[in-house]
């Protein structure tokens, strides 16, 4: 055993350095690889396959509050791009310039999507006339780029798959409300099938998107202590109707600007449950993310009866819905059992001639490791019964680690070496000045993750700011982040 | 109901200006819309809703064969596409050019993916090794761009979406295996579900994808009688692998090089679907693409109880998996009748007072419109059969009208006025020379659709060239194509 659990290589341990474990992670569960395309990545079949998983769910969901599947063009003409100034101002550093299409240089160049607004807009404005036309709820699938610097697999690289969702909507309070309903549906997805627990909250005017009057997220917890932004939702009242002329005729035979939202999730997801969930032998899916939910490993597969009986009762899994896959290929045991933990799915069954013998098999759980022996005509109902706990159990245990880190702070420095020596989420009071989220950020590293949502954001009388001393506005989240 | 079915604005009849119907139809269908990014179309809800189900379809057939999603960069560096000569010749004049990103010029230029073979070869130079590491399946979903001059919605865009498999295999045979087992799912696929026709069969030298050893295709015929290359499958024998130098370890110590294939399917299929099955109420969808099968219409819904049957009814057909909504909008019954047909939803049922008296509702088929009166009690069993005889019929209805469109000719002039007068496919013999095709090409606009697979491909003893009498080699189905 000792020896074929090295045919599957090790990997750097979690605790010693999170980034090379990481990269390892990434690298032996064979998630991603390269080509010669500098700074984007490809996404392997293993890793395709949960961006498929999440894409079923998140769209189900989707299309349960009433969101229409649409597809847009990729390029953006520069004009088009221009029309609102901060959208312009955050973008446009960071795009991919088309100037020759064919044999010809273009009389106007265009970028590769950086984020679909521009074009959404654009399609509004000709589309939408009457309030009969109203609310627009559309969203795409597809994929983005940016010309990021620095590039690490799901977490930051120059092209992305994600959905994009942008609406359009007859007053500010319904485009409101979709803004929060998507930030709860972002939600409620992280934490039922991610089994990722999030705050959910609201950016401050520096964090918020590129010309968005407000900006919602989802904060998640590493496994490191470094905070990652999971999902965002923006209400951009009516500042791009006004810049792009979208504009319908109200019931009142009025001429008014639509109010807009947009929302989105990306791949980045991926590197959250990998980092969330992950330990030193490797991934650890959720079992609602999994590709396969359970491998059926035979021991002595060449003895008489040994394979049938896997396969029997991998198909009586998969009967009760399970997605299993029979490992019968010609490693060890041990390899196998190996393999299934690198690759993260979320149990397996052991089953030999002395199980077969008894009537029995085993279950082993990826994350505990524990080990239950069940009686064959139960494996089904069992496995089933398993891997609702395993789920439960990881959402619980990922929530445990993140309240065991968010810690308060109520002076600078303790807020400082909370923050270089906790790494974790630290609550504290702001006074609402960029000076001060400027001053945390050249101290720390640390950013405003999120402000909460309702009564807690607002700092009690007398509460002062953490960096300033000055009278405190909003609690604020605040955190290292990817 | 005359004046009612005004409110759905007529669309030009399809024998007048068939092009003009076409676009009448993907207009107020509201299958597609534009932004000004042009040549570059918007998929609408109820377009991107057909490819969906298109996606859904043909996704579960490659994965029961075996294929792998993935997803690779859109991006292609110069100097990877110059790599394989024929490949890079067919496509450099119309991709698409990345010069800047970010704000700084690029060093190497990059254009926006094509199509992907230069990108999977180099994956594919990196990731195999030996023996072990094959077949390779994999497929990608994604969007591409071509620089296209001139542009129709779904026939041809500057960017379209598609499907595009590409493979590596230790053997020429088993790419030659997987070659023509993707030509069959797509086969298969075209005309289960999309309810259209295909011939089977091999592309000549000329017709043949830039760097294929062998095209295969399947070529459909539209209601003006030209035709459309639905789907293709190419064998690149080791062509691709030699240039990119994609090698592996075999069983034997020996070094060789794999055997390739890629095969794709796109956006085009909804004009296909368009061309074959629309008339000149609008669009007709084969039951088993339809978003919508069922459209219940109720007649007086305001008068008591009608409403609530109306639901119910629905709700029956929704429990026996029929994709069914009720449109209880405040529109006339006229009106919701035109809409429904204009959008080619397959089936409706009408429900009033009296049917409800009468424990009874009128079932109306989209395709020949024939009305039936069904028991309440019965709609839901007799909704499902007629949606499966509706798509039964629509194929053998299309199937008849290719048949009867396909004609022979056996001398040049009758050939040319068999193409000028009779719109369809010509089966005639052919000498094997480019020439041929290109004469062929240049006095009658036809080109060479394919070349039967088997034996009916090869000319008898004594069969002339249809255009230089000299010896023919191949029998090929020639046709005006879009």
């Amino acid at each position: 055993m000792a020896k074929d659990k090295k045919l599957v290589e090790s990997i750097t341990s979690r605790d010693v350095d999170f980034a090379q474990w990481y990269t390892d992670v990434v690298k032996k569960a064979e998630l991603t690889g390269y080509t010669s395309v500098k700074g984007c990545m490809v996404f392997k079949p293993a890793g395709y396959a949960i961006w498929e998983n999440i894409q079923k769910e998140l769209d189900r969901r989707f299309k349960e509050t009433g969101v229409q599947n649409v597809y847009l063009p990729m390029l953006i003409p520069e004009s088009l791009l221009d029309k609102e100034k901060d959208h312009v101002e955050g973008f446009a550093p960071e795009v991919a310039w088309v100037t020759q299409g064919g044999l010809t240089p273009l009389t106007e160049r265009m970028c590769i999507r950086p984020t679909s607004e521009t074009l959404f807009c654009d399609l509004y404005a000709k589309d939408i006339q009457s309030y009969r036309d109203l609310p627009k709820v559309y969203n795409q699938w597809c994929s983005v780029l940016r010309w990021e610097k620095t590039t690490r697999p799901f977490l930051r690289s120059r092209e992305f798959l994600w959905q994009e969702g942008h609406t359009a909507h007859a007053t500010a309070e319904e485009a409101e409300e979709r803004t929060q309903q998507m930030l709860n549906v972002y939600a409620d997805f992280a934490e039922e099938v991610l089994a990722i627990p999030v705050l959910r909250g609201r950016k401050t005017d520096k964090e918020k998107f590129a010309g968005a009057e407000a900006t919602y997220t989802i904060e998640a917890l590493m496994h490191d202590g470094q905070a990652l932004q999971a999902g965002t939702s923006h209400n951009f009242g009516d500042g791009f109707a006004r810049a792009y002329g979208i504009q319908y005729t109200d019931k009142d035979n009025t001429l008014k600007y639509v109010h807009q939202t947009s929302w989105g999730m990306t791949t980045r997801m991926i590197g959250a449950i990998i980092m969330v969930h992950g330990d030193d032998d490797g991934l650890v899916l959720p079992p609602r993310i999994a590709p396969v939910q359970c491998v059926v490993v035979p021991i002595r597969q060449n003895a008489e009866g040994v394979l049938d009986k896997a396969n029997e009762v991998a198909a009586a899994l998969k009967a009760a819905g399970i997605l299993v896959k029979v490992d019968d290929s010609d490693r060890s045991p041990g390899w196998k059992f190996a393999d299934q933990e690198m690759r993260g799915f979320p149990m397996r069954i052991e089953i030999g001639p002395k199980d077969i013998e008894n009537g029995q098999c085993v279950m082993v759980r990826r994350d505990t490791r524990e080990k239950t022996v069940i009686a064959l005509d139960d494996a089904a109902k069992a496995a089933g019964a398993l891997l609702e706990t395993i789920q439960k159990d990881m959402f619980e245990r990922a929530k445990a680690f993140r309240d065991a880190h968010t810690y308060e702070a109520s002076d600078y420095e303790s807020f400082k070496n909370t923050v270089e020596e906790k790494p974790g989420f630290v609550k504290a009071y702001w006074c609402g000045e960029r000076a001060c989220e400027d001053q945390i950020k050249d101290d720390t590293r640390a950013t405003s993750r999120c402000m909460p949502l309702g009564a807690e954001a607002e700092a009690p009388e007398g509460a002062v700011c953490v960096c300033c001393g000055k009278p405190a506005k909003k609690l604020v989240y605040w955190g290292r982040a990817y």
